[in-house]
């Protein structure tokens, strides 16, 4: 058990620091910033690049909710959902801790700023809505683990899931950091706003119900709706015989 | 057939809230806005995540004229693209739906604006006229199906196929938004123009027809032309064994 | 042999609609335009998606120099040289025709803007003199080669040839493209110097000389000293299990 | 030996021509520039495509960090270090050199302008403190190493590990540029700084001691710890089949 929930902490630091760090470090740097496209980018391939490198200690979740939707899904067991999930919070605040140390060895660092903590309201980037962000984290949630429970299943071609995933959370980037900055993960709402405190910390119970309640309505909708039939017609993916 | 078309119907929304998504909400952020770039790499990575996601599942169409054009193709039956046709619009319609509902949480927001809604002469954002938009549309999604008829070929490589089908809807729209805001997918125009409504309506029509007849097209010269003999050399994706 | 030549066409044509296309029509739009790495990204993606929607056809060289490569290396008949070559250069030539038919659809086109030729000295896009250029297109061919017929090779995983080729025109382009708009290609620059005559003509000569250069240069070496041992220690692409 | 040296040579070329070039060339192009996120993607994009090409000759390592790594993680024999480090360093210098070659064929360019050399303090893009470099360059280093060590191993899926390792390097770009224009290599270090010399060359200790320090921590940890115990839970980019 200790090299999984090891795998689990690197991999949500690395998620942290990755995505929160080019968020902070990389961003708005003048003329040549990386802008949203590149955060968007840097999220996902925390993810890809953790999910080859320790998926295969972990299973490479990284992710609280992932672990919960895992399980609705019934592909987690039970018992390891409270280690794992202490194990992600852990690297999470530890990787906000690392992007601390690192950003704030140039002048006029703030922590004011953010350090890309997620909220709603008057501290959503786009000054979206309390309700836009409780709908935006349930839906793009949903969908990352609809992704997550088809592109591990056996029928999906193998190898390609770590691929899937992390663009995944590319794509739910690019849709969403102006609603919330991006949460579906209440681990990487958490490192960041136990660094900045105040605000962060009092919108961050959002970060935590939205993800997981679309995370494991997800898990109940795959396991009970999409696994149910194997496939008759070919699929895009693989092989397609069929004569029309 | 219920997890078929209830996987078309997910698949679209995505579809939809992914790309159209990210032109409304990120596209034209302030100073950090992900542009035409970040738009073209959000629709391709739509249709990349839920082909591994849930195309072992239905086959991962999420477009009408890319069932019609499997069907020209000789891959798909012809009694399933009614049903289909229809999960996938009804999807785009729920997409486009979730879409206000996030985006709506923003003052200022207006469905005025479009939302993404697919368009030619004062509706195109490049302004290009009916002529452009009606061969863009068609070539684009003519080389659309070359490229899904292709991947998914039993000579090519097995599991690729979601990586070059996602990537060239990126690429298509790389080229092609300024002309029509791109569609290839008469269902993607269908769900923003429902919301929309006045011209969105009106141009509705051309994103039916010329996706439909480039797919068909395709479909037709691939099975005829492309199809009819095994390959003599060593294909560039494979094994090149053959001296000089 | 009719399929394989209908496939270079294709393909060929799709490489100078895509990534010209995406050039003239996309990357300058205001505000939201996809710039230099979006044209990169165009241009690798003609590649990556015909690679594997028609690769397995023709081999899926799409480009001259790559056919004369893949010949000094051993890999490609002569005797299929002459016919593939033309089958490129006319597929490039009804790709910038048919860009030319969408991108002139919009008021104040002109072809004095050079449809996304190459060129050096003053028709560089930065500037930059004869000399840089002809260094430029030896060099990034070259390397175009080197990981064609490495990536091809038996020695190679399967199937992920597709990916390393298409991303590396994309990088080749993320170089190169303010001193010769990149070329690496001699069909790519005939089709768009056809349409645009003068200048673009008058320095084509360039763009067929260094390609050629290059690529047979990289199939003598790669034959001669890159492919002369297998591999003792393991490859960080593959399995590794030496101890040290 | 010798074409696994000339492969470590080529790489590392490719690896400074490409990520330097694609910095110094197209990065600051007027209005359509690649910015940071299209330098991030080149970096990556050499180590994709070498990975590909060349792993199966040397194991693609183009770099003194990931050498020491891999032995430190048992991958790697301690006789064959001196002559990769040697051959990686040459490979960086006549890149750095090729580069200098092109890109001082446009008026105006200049050595001074640092040849996309790293550095801290005054020499940092964005100004940062000494020892924001030092972290940086320990904590990116050590996790491009758990990616290498974990996506070549033989629990992970065979063929994306140039896929993870070469994303990876973009990730670590996306996040640092700012910090200390990224190295994570002291090879890439080594090459411009000899063009540039003066500050350039006096900074280079950093970028030779962190990337070591870093990678050999990583080698340990991975050895000891994270491959310990073979996976008892379904990795989420294999197949997933426990239930809760």
């Amino acid at each position: 058990m200790f090299p999984k929930l090891l795998a689990e902490f690197i991999g949500t630091l690395w998620l942290v620091l990755g995505g929160c760090g080019s968020a902070v470090i990389a961003a708005a740097f003048p003329q040549l910033g990386i802008g949203l496209l590149g955060v968007s980018l840097a999220f996902g391939l925390t993810v890809l690049t953790a999910a080859y490198a320790l998926g295969p200690v972990s299973g490479g979740h990284f992710n609280p909710a992932v672990s919960v939707g895992l399980w609705a899904g019934g592909r987690f067991p039970v018992a390891n959902l409270l280690p794992y999930i202490l194990a992600q919070v852990a690297g999470a605040i530890v990787g906000a801790a690392l992007l601390y140390l690192i950003a704030s060895g140039k002048a006029g660092f703030s922590l004011a700023d953010g350090l890309a903590s997620n909220g709603y309201g008057e501290h959503s980037p786009g000054k979206y809505n309390m309700v836009s962000g409780l709908v935006s984290e349930v839906v793009m949630t949903f969908m990352f683990l609809i992704v997550i429970l088809g592109a591990t299943h056996k029928r999906a071609p193998v190898g390609f899931a770590g691929v899937a995933i992390g663009l995944a959370l590319t794509l739910i980037h690019l849709i969403s950091i102006p609603v919330t900055n991006t949460s579906v993960n209440p681990a990487r709402s958490t490192g960041p706003a136990i660094m900045v405190g105040g605000w962060a910390l009092q919108q961050l119970w959002l970060f935590w119900l939205a993800p997981m309640l679309g995370a494991a309505l997800a898990g109940f909708t795959y396991k009970a709706l999409l696994e149910s039939e194997s496939a008759e017609s070919p699929p895009i993916t693989g092989r397609m015989e069929i004569a029309g």
